[in-house]
C-alpha cells in the first residue's frame, strides 16, 4: 500500500483533467469540531486543555514509530509574551528524519470564533454589496484565521509539521452554497512535502449570492472524495450521534450507522425496539452552517464512498483509538462513539 | 478609465491561457516594508505607531470620496483582551456602499517576524528532508502569518476591507528561487469583490531545492507584471534610496532614477559631480531575502514596464502624497523620496 501511487482528479473548473498524485496514500482526515476545541459559550476562547490533548493524540497517531512518551522537538518558535528571547530546540533536530509521519489533513470548525461575526452580519446569506455584509466577511475571516493560527501553533508545539491553509486563499468558492471551485493541488503538494495541512470553515465568495460560509464538514466531504483517505474522524464535544438531543436523559448513543449506495442510512447498533429510525437533531441557533444536520449528511456521503467515518468525543481514549485507526474492523464493545460506514462493507459483520 | 476592462493573462502553468479580467483597473500596489512596520531589533514586535498611521493614510488614499476626518466603521470585530463583550459598529453601516474604494493590493515584508526562524534553520537554502529545515519552515510560516493577521486587523480597524492571502496557500511556489507558479486568479477575484488583498513574504515550496523564502518584493514585481497597477509604493524606514548606506553622514538621497528598456538604471536627480553611479548598498546580515539589492532590481523591473515606483519613508507626509498618486507627474521639490521610472516616460521632463 505504501508504495502505491494514488491518482486524484482535480475538480477545479480552471484545472480540469489535471491529474495530481500523492506519493503516499492519505491515511486520515480529522475534523476538530468547533465545540470540542473552543469554549462554545465564551466568545473567541480556545479550550486549551482539549486542544493540547487532541494535539498530543494526533502526534502519536501520525508518528507511527514514536512511542507515547517520546518527545518530538516543537516547531512553534514564536516569542512568548513576557519573554524577550525565543528559545528554539535547534540542537534537538538531528540529521535524520525523525518525523516518519503518515499523511493526515486537519480541518477545524469555528466554534466561538467567527460565528458571532458571521451571524451579526448575515455573511452566510450573501449580499457582498451591502457594507455590513462586506464588513462582516472581513471580521469573520479575521476571527477564523486567528483560530487557525492558534491551532497550527498548538500542533507545531507538539512537533507536528502543521501548515495553515485558508480555503478562501486556496481559491475555494461556492455557487448557491455548494462547492464551485476548490484548488486542492496545493493541499496535495503540502502533503507530499511532508506537511499536515490545517484548513478551516471560512467565509468564501459565492458565484450566485456573492458570499457565504463554507463549513468545515463540506470541506471534508470534498477532500475525502478527491483524496480518498482510509478513514475520517470527527472530534466533537459529545460521545457521538444520539437518537435525540444528548441533553435529554433518555438519549441513546448510536454505535453504528450503515449507509447504502443511494446515501440512505439506517441504524445497525443498537437494535432497539421503539427506536425512532429518524434521528432527532437540534441545531444551535448560532450555528450558521447547520450543525448536526450537515454533519450527518456529509458523513453519510463520505461513508457511501466506502470510507469509515467515526464521530467521537475529543480528548478521550475513544477518540485516540479512532485516530489510531483501531476501529477500522469490528467495533470494540468498550469503544464509545458512532461509526458511519457503507452497508456493503458492513454486510459481513452484521 | 474606470469603465475599461483590464485583461490579464495568468501565468500559472496549470492554468495557462486562462484570461482574468479586473472590472476596475488596479490603482496601486503598496509594499509595507518589514523595517517600517516592525521594530527591527526586537523579535516579533510590531511598530504599532507606524502601522496605525500607515493604515490611516491607506484608508484616505483608497477612499477617494471620504475626507481625512471622516470615520469609516471598523471591520475587526475581535474580542479585545480584558473585555468580555465584542463591540461592533453594526448600526454604523448604512444600506448604501460607503466604501467606494479604488483597487489596491498590499504586500508586506517580515521585518522582525520570520527572519529569525528562517535564518536559524536555513529555509531559504532549501532541504526540506532535513528535520531542522522542515521545522524552520513551519516556524517561519507561523511567525509571518501572525504578522499578516495583525496587519489585516490594523487595516480593518480603519475600515479597509482587508483580506489576508498567504502566498503559500495561494499556490505560489518557486524553482531555483524564481517564481514557478502563482495563482493570481484568487487575488483578482478578491479585488473584484471589493476587498484589499494583503499578501506577504512567505516560506514556499521550491521545485528544485525543496523550499525557500519568497520575498514580498518579488511578489510585487510578479503582481505588477500581471495586473499593471498605475503605480507602486514601497514604504521603508528611510527617506528613499541613497548613494551609500543612509547611516553614512555623507549619504545623498537619490530623487529620481531612470530605467531603460534593458533594465539598466541611471541617476537623473540629483545630478552630482563625483557621484558614484553604482549605488552602494548594504545587506543586513539577517535579511535572508537580499534587502536593498532585491528592492532596487525588482523596482527597476517594474519601472521598465512603464509603472512608476516610489520608495519613500512610511508614516510621513511624503509617503501619504505618494500613496495618493500626487507624484505621478513632475516630482515636487518639497517631496522627499526616490522615484524610479522608465526613461522613455521620463524623456520629456528631464
Amino acid at each position: 500500500m505504501e508504495e502505491e501511487q494514488q491518482t486524484i482528479i482535480n475538480h477545479h473548473p480552471n484545472i480540469s483533467n489535471d491529474i495530481l498524485t500523492l506519493t503516499k496514500p492519505l491515511r486520515c482526515i480529522v475534523k476538530l469540531g468547533g465545540a470540542a476545541i473552543t469554549c462554545k459559550n465564551e466568545i473567541e476562547k480556545i479550550n486549551e486543555e482539549n486542544l493540547g490533548i487532541v494535539s498530543s493524540h494526533l502526534r502519536q497517531a501520525m508518528m507511527v514509530s514514536s512511542s507515547t512518551s517520546e518527545k518530538v522537538p516543537g516547531m512553534d518558535w514564536s516569542k512568548r509574551s513576557g519573554v524577550s528571547e525565543i528559545s528554539t530546540a535547534v540542537d534537538d533536530f538531528g540529521d535524520q528524519s525523525l518525523l516518519d509521519s503518515s499523511n493526515f489533513i486537519i480541518v477545524h470548525g469555528a466554534g466561538s470564533f467567527g460565528h458571532f461575526q458571521a451571524s451579526k452580519s448575515g455573511v452566510h446569506k450573501g449580499g457582498l454589496h451591502l457594507p455590513l455584509v462586506k464588513a462582516g466577511f472581513v471580521a469573520t475571516r479575521i476571527s477564523v484565521t486567528s483560530l487557525n493560527l492558534e491551532i497550527v501553533r498548538a500542533l507545531a508545539r507538539e512537533g507536528i509539521p502543521s501548515i495553515g491553509m485558508s480555503p478562501f486563499a486556496c481559491g475555494w468558492s461556492t455557487c448557491q452554497r455548494n462547492i464551485a471551485a476548490a484548488d486542492t493541488s496545493q493541499v496535495a503538494k503540502a502533503i507530499d512535502s511532508g506537511f499536515v495541512p490545517v484548513l478551516h470553515g471560512d467565509a468564501v465568495l459565492d458565484d450566485l449570492q456573492g458570499c457565504t460560509i463554507l463549513s468545515g464538514d463540506v470541506i471534508i466531504r470534498h477532500l475525502a472524495e478527491l483524496l480518498k483517505p482510509e478513514y475520517v474522524v470527527f472530534l466533537t464535544d459529545v460521545l457521538g450521534v444520539y437518537d435525540r438531543p444528548p441533553t435529554d436523559s433518555n438519549a441513546v448513543l448510536l454505535r453504528e450507522i450503515a449507509v447504502d449506495e443511494d446515501g440512505n442510512w439506517s441504524i445497525v447498533k443498537p437494535a432497539l425496539e421503539n427506536m425512532n429510525n429518524q434521528v432527532k437533531i437540534t441545531v444551535a441557533a448560532h450555528d450558521t452552517t447547520g450543525g448536526m444536520v450537515t454533519k450527518i449528511s456529509e458523513a453519510a456521503m463520505i461513508a457511501k464512498l466506502g470510507i469509515d467515518v467515526y464521530i467521537v468525543k475529543a480528548a478521550t481514549n475513544h477518540s485516540f483509538r479512532a485516530l489510531n485507526g483501531e476501529i477500522r474492523g469490528d467495533i470494540p464493545d468498550d469503544w464509545f462513539g458512532t461509526v458511519i460506514r457503507s452497508s456493503r462493507q458492513n454486510q459481513g459483520s452484521s
